[in-house]
This record gives C-alpha cells, sequence and structure tokens, in this order.
C-alpha cells in the first residue's frame, strides 16, 4: 500500500485524489494546499485524509511515500526537489519544471535518492494516443508527413507560464510518445491580448532532419473548444478528435499517388487515393487512473515510467526554445540534441 | 446585354458560364479551352456558343465585350493584358497574378484603356463575408484580437503554385475586406511532400500595427476537409464555418474580464465571460452570381469592382513576402506600405 | 439519341432537364410547364428548347420519344397514362401515382403499349444506397432487427398530399430496394398544423412477418434538417447520414451478445459488443445522372427499370394504408399481400 | 445536518452518493447493496460510511433520516413504503413504481406520515429544461406544434421493463415539466429483439385536446447515442441536444406564415419564414447537485419538491398506458383524467 500526499488541490489535485483513492494499492494520507476553502472541501468527501496549508509539512511527513505536486510550474521544482530529498518518490503535473537546467537537477536527484520522478503527461495513457502509437510503430501510416494539432478553448489564464507552457505541452509529449526523431528547430510566433500578461495564442513549427513537419496552434482567449490532431503519412491519416464521445481516432486510406507524365498545363501531377475510414475500438480505461496505476507499479518494481524526468526534459526544452522564438517573431531556433 | 468570353472550362470556368448564362444582363458566346473534350462537354450543354482551343482567337473576337480567364495563374498576366489591350473588360481567377509587377501592370493598362479589371476573390460576395464586415464595422466584436484561419482538405495539386498562392489568397482576400488595416510582417513556414513539387501544406503569421494577429493554416493533403475562421476581439467572437449548412456565422458572446486583484499565487488574474450564442439569418444568394451580377454592374455603370486590381496586387504581395519567409523557415518579411 | 420532353420545370424539374441534358445518349427537346417565367428560366440555359404551357402538345409532340413528368401527385396519372397511350416512354416522379388503382392501371398500359414506365425513386440510385443493399445481401448485418429513419426540414407544403407521401415515399423506396421482404401492416399517427391543410408531421411503424420493424418520421415543419438511418442487425448494425458530406454510411462493429446465466435481481441479461466503426468508400456519381442513364439503357435494351411500375405500385399501397391508419389515430392497417 | 442511507450502490447509487456526500447540509451514513464487492468499492472512498447488504438495516437504522433509493424498479414500491413507514424521507429513481396502484399508496403513505416524497427525474434540475420551460411560460415559442424526442443508445438491457419504462420516463417528466397540459390518449408500438426478455425499442404518439402531437423514439438497442428533442411552435422553434458540450438548447427563428391565396396548382400555400438562431447560455450546476439539494430544503421547510409523487404517479400512469398499447400494435388508449 502506497501512501500518498497531494500538494495542491485547485482545478487538477481533485483529479489526482480520487484515482489514487479509487485504487487499491494507494491511500491518500494527506493534502495540501494555501487555501483553508479548498481544504474543507476535500474534508467534506474524504473524511480520514490529513490536511494542511504547509507543504513542508506534508513533504516531511513520515507515514508519506510519494508526493504528488499539482501547483503552478514556478513552484515545482521547489517541491519536487524537497520531497526527493526526503526520499519520497514524486509524480509532477506537466510541465515538469520551469526550465531545462531545473528538470536536469530533479533527473540527477532522484537518480541519486534512488526514488520514481514521474512527470503527468497524461494523455500519453489514454486508450487514443496508445492506438496511434500502435498505428505508426506498425507502419500503417507509412512515412510521417507532418504531425497539426489545433489545441484552443476559453481557458484559465495562467500569470506565470504562456500559452505555451500550459497547452502545447500535451502535443509535445504525445509527438514525444508517438513518433521516433526529434525535432531539430523550432520557429513560433503568438501574441498577448491583456496587459502585462504573457502570450494567450501561439503557433509552434517544428523542423526534423527529413521532411516530417509539426505545428501546433494553441489559444486561451478562442469562443470554442477545439481538440484535433491530423497525423498524415504516406500510406494513411489519422484524424485523433479528443473531444468526439467514441470515434476519438479515425484512419482514412487517404493519400496522393505521384503520376509520371504531364500531359499538358491543364494536368495536375498529382492523383489522389480516397478509400476507407476505419475508426478503431479504443481501450477507454480512464487515462489519469491507468497513470497512477504505472506509478504506484514503478515505485513497486523499480521499473521506469513510461513519461519520466527525461521526457519531461525533452519537453521543457522545446518549450524554453519556442518560447524564445516567439520573442522574436518566428526566428527558427536550434533545438541542441 | 454584355457578351462574354470564357477562357478556361476546367474546374472552376464551368461555374462562371454557368452563372454567365443564368444572367439575364450577361450571354456567354465563346468558350475556349486547351482540351477538345472540355468544349465539346461545353457545347453538349450550351449548343449556341462558340468554341475553340486557340484563346487568341476569342481575345480578339469582336462581339466579346468581357474576357474571364479561369486558367493556371501563370498564364493570368499575359491573358488579361491582351485582353485589355483589346479593350475588353477582364474578370481573372485568383489569385490576380504570378508577381507583384504583373499586377501592377494590369492595373495601369485597365486604368490606360479604360476598362473593368476584377479578380474573382468569391468569397467577399458570400453572405456570411458580407455578414462579418458589418459586424466588424458596426463595432460588435470591439478591437479586434486575431483572425485564425484553417483551410485544408485533399485537394488538387497544383504544379505551377504552392499551397499558399492557391489557398491562403481566400483567406488573404477576406481579411483585406474585412479589416481595416494592413499587415505589416509576415513568417511562414511550409514543406513539400511530393519531390520536385511546391509545398503542399503551410502556415503563415502575419503582423500589424497593434496587438492583431493573423495565422492562416493551408494544407492539400488533409484526410478530411474544414473551412473554419475564428475572429475575435474585446466585445463577442465570430467563429465562420463555411461548411456548415446553415448557421455559417455565429458570434459569441465570450471573453475575458482582467480581473483588478491578485490574491494568491492560485488565483486567475483574468476572469471570463460566457453569454449566449447568435447564429445570424445570412443573405443566401450563391456568391458567384453576386459577383457575376457585380462585374456586370461595373461595366455599365463604371463602378470600381470591390475586388479591382488594387485589392489583387495587395494580396499578390503578401503571397510574394509569404513565400520567401517559407523558404527561410519563418524569418520575418517586411511588407512595404 | 433519345429525344426527352420535361413536364414540369418548378422544383425537380431543372435538375431533370440537367441531368439528361448532360447525358450524351439523350437531348431535352420540349419543356412544359404552366408558368411563363419558369419556360423562360428553362430557355436562358437552353437555347435551342421548345417550350410550351401545354403538356398536350409536349406529349403529342412526334419527335418526342420519352416524357418525363416532374408535376404534382395528382396529376402524375393523367399525363402518365395519355404519354404511355402515345406510345412514349414514361419516368414520373415519386410517388408514382394518387392511388394504387391509378399505379395498377399504368402498369397495365405500359406492357400493352411495350414501353418503359419507371419511377423516380431517386436515392436507390446513390452510392450510399447501394452499399447498404450490397451489406445486407452479403449477410454483413446478419438478420435485420429494424429499420429506422428520421427524414425531417423546413421543408415546401404541400397542398394535395400529406408529408407521408412527400417525404416517407423516399424511405419506403430505400427498404423496398434493399430489404428482401415486404410489410405486413402499419400503424401511423400524424397531425396538421395549418388548417385545411394536410398533415405535416407524421410517424409510420411497419410490422412485418418476423421481428424485423420498421420506423418512419417524416415532418415538413422542423427547425433544422436530419436525413438519419438506423438499419440494425445481429452482427453489425449501419447508421446512413445522407447529410454526411463524405462518410455517409458508418457500419458498427456493434451489438448484444446475450448471457445464459443469471446471478442476481441487479445483473444484466445481456452483454454489449462493441468494436471497430467501418465508413466504406461510396461510389460518387451524382444518382440523377446514374438514374437518367438508367432510363435510357432500359429503353434502349427493353430491361426492366430497378424502379420500375411494380415498386411504384408497393410503395403506393403502403401510403394509402399509413394515411388510413393516420386518420384513425394508430389503428393497425393490414397490408394485402 | 440530513444523515442520508443510500439503497443500491450499482450504476447511478455512486452518482447519488457523491452528491450528497458533496452538498454540505447532508451526509451519507449508510450504504446498502446486495453485492459485497460494490459496497468494498464505496468504503475504499468513504472511509467512514455504514456498509450493509441487508436494505432492511438501513431502513430501520434510526440515524437515518432520509432513504434515498436506487435499485430495480420493482423493488421500489417494498423499500420506500417501508422507509415512509419508518418515517423517513424517500427520493426514489425514476420511474416511481411498477404501476400506478403502488404510486397512489406511497403518496397517501407520504402525507399520512407528514415525510417528503420525491422522485429522481433528474432532467427537471437541468439548466437546459429549466431554460425551455421559461420558454415555453414566456410565450417565446408561441403555441406549442409539436414535442419530438429520439433518446437511443447502446444501453443496458433491463431484464425487469420495457424500454419505455427506462428511457421514455425522462422524457415523459420533461414533458410533464414544461407542457400545462396532460396527454389524453397514446399509441405506441415497439418490438423485442432477444427471445424472453422486455421490448428494446419502441415509439409513442401522445394525443392532446388541441393540435399538439408527441412523439418519444426510444431504443437500447442502437449504435450511436442521440438525446435530440424538438420542440415547434407557432412563433419559434427548440432544439434541445442534450449531447452537445455547451449549446445544448438552440431557438430557430422559423416557422411558417399561412398565405391566404393560391394562384396556381403549382403555387405552395404556405410560405417560409426563417431567421437568427440563438443559443442561450445555461445554468451549468450539475443536475444532481440541485436536485439534491432542493431535496434537502423540502426536508427542512416543509415545501413539496418540484418533482413529487403526483409527477410520478402521472408519468407511471402514461408508461401503463403506452404498454399496453404497444401490445395491441399501436391501438390507441386512452389516459384517465
Amino acid at each position: 500500500m502506497i501512501r500518498v500526499g497531494v500538494i495542491g488541490y485547485g482545478y487538477w489535485g481533485p483529479n489526482l485524489v480520487r484515482n489514487f483513492a479509487l485504487t487499491r494499492e494507494s491511500q491518500v494520507v494527506a493534502i495540501s494546499d494555501l487555501d483553508q476553502a479548498r481544504l474543507a472541501n476535500a474534508q467534506q468527501l474524504y473524511t480520514g485524509v490529513k490536511v494542511t496549508t504547509d507543504s513542508h509539512e506534508l513533504i516531511t511527513d513520515t507515514t508519506v511515500d510519494a508526493v504528488v505536486i499539482a501547483t503552478p510550474v514556478s513552484t515545482h521544482f521547489d517541491l519536487a526537489n524537497q520531497a526527493l530529498q526526503e526520499g519520497k518518490h514524486v509524480l509532477v503535473t506537466k510541465p515538469l519544471t520551469s526550465n531545462s537546467e531545473q528538470a536536469h537537477r530533479l533527473i540527477e536527484q532522484s537518480a541519486g535518492k534512488n526514488r520514481v520522478l514521474m512527470v503527468d503527461h497524461t494523455f500519453i495513457y489514454t486508450g487514443a494516443v496508445k492506438k496511434i502509437k500502435e498505428l505508426v510503430q506498425n507502419g500503417k501510416l507509412g512515412d510521417i508527413f507532418y504531425y497539426d494539432s489545433v489545441r484552443i478553448n476559453l481557458g484559465l489564464f495562467q500569470h506565470d507560464v504562456n500559452v505555451i507552457w500550459d497547452l502545447a505541452v500535451h502535443d509535445l509529449s504525445i509527438m514525444d510518445y508517438i513518433l521516433s526523431t526529434q525535432p531539430r528547430s523550432v520557429s513560433a510566433t503568438g501574441m498577448s491580448h491583456v496587459q502585462d500578461q504573457p502570450e494567450n495564442i501561439a503557433f509552434l513549427t517544428l523542423f526534423f532532419d527529413n521532411s516530417l513537419i509539426a505545428h501546433l496552434h494553441v489559444n486561451w482567449l478562442a469562443p470554442v473548444k477545439i481538440r484535433r490532431t491530423l497525423i498524415s503519412g504516406s500510406k494513411n491519416m489519422v484524424v485523433y478528435d479528443d473531444l468526439e464521445p467514441s470515434e476519438k481516432v479515425k484512419v482514412y486510406d487517404r493519400g496522393i499517388d505521384v503520376v509520371a507524365d504531364q500531359k499538358s498545363i491543364y494536368e495536375m501531377l498529382v492523383g489522389y487515393r480516397s478509400g476507407d475510414m476505419l475508426a478503431p475500438q479504443l481501450d477507454r480505461t480512464e487515462a489519469l487512473r491507468a497513470e497512477v496505476s504505472h506509478f504506484i507499479q514503478c515505485i513497486e518494481t523499480g521499473e521506469t515510467p513510461l513519461t519520466d524526468g527525461e521526457s519531461g526534459l525533452r519537453i521543457v526544452k522545446i518549450l524554453e526554445a519556442a518560447t524564445q522564438s516567439m520573442k522574436n517573431q518566428g526566428k527558427l531556433e536550434t533545438l541542441a540534441g
């Protein structure tokens, strides 16, 4: 039985608490938040749990085996660092840290203390993303041409990070998981529409070694919610719409066939192929439930998490470069190998 | 009665012919195409029309008052230039020309000959775009924050222009019409996935004097067709979905209210406003029918077309700069005033 | 070359004329309508065609081989009967006649005169319906459990027939084509919401020899347009949505598995099966184009039309019985074998 | 503080428990279910709660003020009757009882014991249904022409009631709430596709004193989930789609205008009106949360619940008549005043 303490009971924290509470191999023993009203809400539901406004008290609590951090990004490093030092296993909400230097240090700390460090890249644990990875790995899509995502809604403004750090992090973690290659450079543009606030709309283009191109489109100030990713390959194309109630992943047997000859100026050089569309059955386990189980299992077996510190670091490096490019209106930033 | 000759009876030509045929003030007297089979198809439907594979014959036909050019972009300048020289009024499909130098010369030519030069920016004549312009002009949206468009499908590859010249031209012409300001610079990225062919996927960011930002997303190689534009302002937001059968324009009473105080690190600085959504009734006249009537009227009255040579030129300048930026992976290109 | 005369140039007539005009094996030589303005419109597009307000003149025109009737239902019998007597082949828009007695007489007349009698059940000629018939015939769906259709919109009120005769006729013709069995009885309900006008909303339940049940839902007074049919079988289920731009037919590997045992009062007796969904590629030929070609071919070869007088008669019989049941608020009407 | 005991922790029970647990004025003190594994799940989440497989123990527990019954319909009467006799307030999931006789007795019992009897007609407490009632009451829709609902999915088969008792009960309770009039008769059809099981697909038509007509379409064996209701009036029409994430209620300014004259056989008698569509902002409180608060309030103040025993009885009467009509293939059943 892994005893869990959760820091942060705002938007995402209650979901983490619920899933650890529902999992038989874990038990939520403590919750910390700066806001007393939130702690009262937590105790209304979970009568036995200890609550505190002092995260340090939770971190040093010897009855706690694992610390889950669901606080603003700027606090991730300090809290995770302290918890690792206290010998706790740590699960951090995304993104792992505010910069790559911090991510490096957490990775070292967790290695030195021999404790699990995992980042909550939730989408990796969905049936949809697991199915897409399977399609890509099996060669069903052929050579990947592009990864193109739109992730927009009327979302919460965050004052300590821009929209890239809040939303694009999801797409970057999905790409990190399903593609076998890493981006080499990034060009990003964006804008803030609220004075003294970080950018609320942004567009990222990622270049790779070959003709693969990725584009991410994130926006906190959209009238409608869209969560749609297109992944196009030489053989098949995928549309992944996370808002579809059941058919989240659709595989289209569509593409182009290059035609050899060109008869006249009016003729098209490229022919089209259009076949069936298949929406495969997906695993419907709640992603957070699967993720929580995976974290518990990594603690118990010493297994490396699917979303370990290294994957958290790779994503943070891209977030840093994209933010830098955005400041320079799209100027290309190289990503260090 | 304006007697019309149409050059090009491929994809778009038949639509132009049909609309001129249905309009009582005009009559299609001649059709030219390099392909005999297409001409045979034209004569099957329009028994009285003259057909020829020689565009010069049509241009110099003295019974023709106006020449409509529906051929690949690379041929626009020569054909339009000849027609103007012969004293014909000219309607050219988009984009007006292959470069801004050619557009300048056509504008001069039409002024010198006192003939109408109009470009077929079809969307300007839709009920949806007219309604959006009205909303923007009336201040219903407030200050415009962004214009964000996705225009993708499994479209025809063109071998003489990239996807920006084929698809982004639509969005640029709509923006040119509804916004009262011109972009100052552009950053574009894109990729070709077919050897020796122009880019089939591209992303454009346009910067303006203020915090307005525009982003265009165009793709010939998408498994699904999307035609969606978001226009967000300080007061209201618009979603324009051209594939919606009836509610193409939706006005959302949504936005942000900046909140003065910040109580704690967990508090959000910005509040949200979410109210009713209104889908206004739209004029359902076929856009091409309205455009054809407008062309005829400009010929008869000497009125300047809504989509005149100057608007065609403004769009071509942006297309040139975007193509240049795309070659340099997003490097910012300034647009000359 | 079959020379065609078309009676009725209102809503549907122009579509028929266009398709006969586009077909190389036929030629539209005459058009008749009571309204002079409509005839002027026809001549604006088709400069060579003869026009008349006198349908008798068209029917007795010796240069006409085939008469196409696109007028209100109440006029179908007289016009078709005259045309057959004059030795013309006849294509009648749906439904074939106002009652089954008239349908019987047209069938006899066409047999006696050895002329083609065909009814314009357009949907039979769509790629979607052809694909569904194929799925049913191949046993892909298993035993058919139900056919359930919703066909509603803000449609034109007709003053000579109720909504069943206008809209349900489509579904009845599709069922007649794809199912291998005929309904045995019908229960219908409906209502008129405009004084002295026929019913504008109606619901039909059709019973068959086995546990197959069909339900049709038709409405002229709906705020939105819906064209959706569910066909459920023991193996797979089909959703046919005619308004979907591309995936009109979706095949769901879903169903029930009867479970043998019942452990307690809370246990469910029936298990669920949920697998992939497939949207097969469909033939995209315009239905009316395929239908017109089929009519021409039947004239030329003596082949029996897919939608012959007999299929027209079967549908009219159901329409009569449903109207009778509706008058009696759902009282079951038996359909004569 | 109202102390609540919940009987039945299967599909719906956990939702009721969660909402009573989240409400500050109530506390869940006991849960009963026949299945030990379910009780273990309950205790994993709610550590302090008493659990038992014996519902009688819960009902006679003197620390329990109110009993919530979330068991199969056939058990509702006995459990509710016992609980009322023990002086408990009672909330019963829908439908109230298996027949109207039982409903009458529960109403009498609750009156005699002066205890609250409420039925869980959840939809009444949604922002969407409250908004529709407001629109109808304010005369925004004009005279109501029809209420037309489709409620289908691949749902759980129930072995003790047919699909009408499981699904149509929702629509009947919504109609009971928003319309100011009661149906006078019902015609229903349906079918069972699993041997010895109740009907899994059914269609109900309800007649009223005037030309109002209602139609309900319910199905446990559908490949897709649909929850759509159309309510049409002489002034405006409403589409209520419960699966829409945000715009669940759309008000269409559409309808018909009766035109006085009829010029010819081809002219339509009725004209169409098509204006704006408005999707009003809705209260987003979770319905069950609002319902639970209402139940607590009725206990504390003696107020009559919105969904009291009488409304439960009215719905059960229609369910009985519809089931009877369905046995007779649509034969009209009169509903006693």
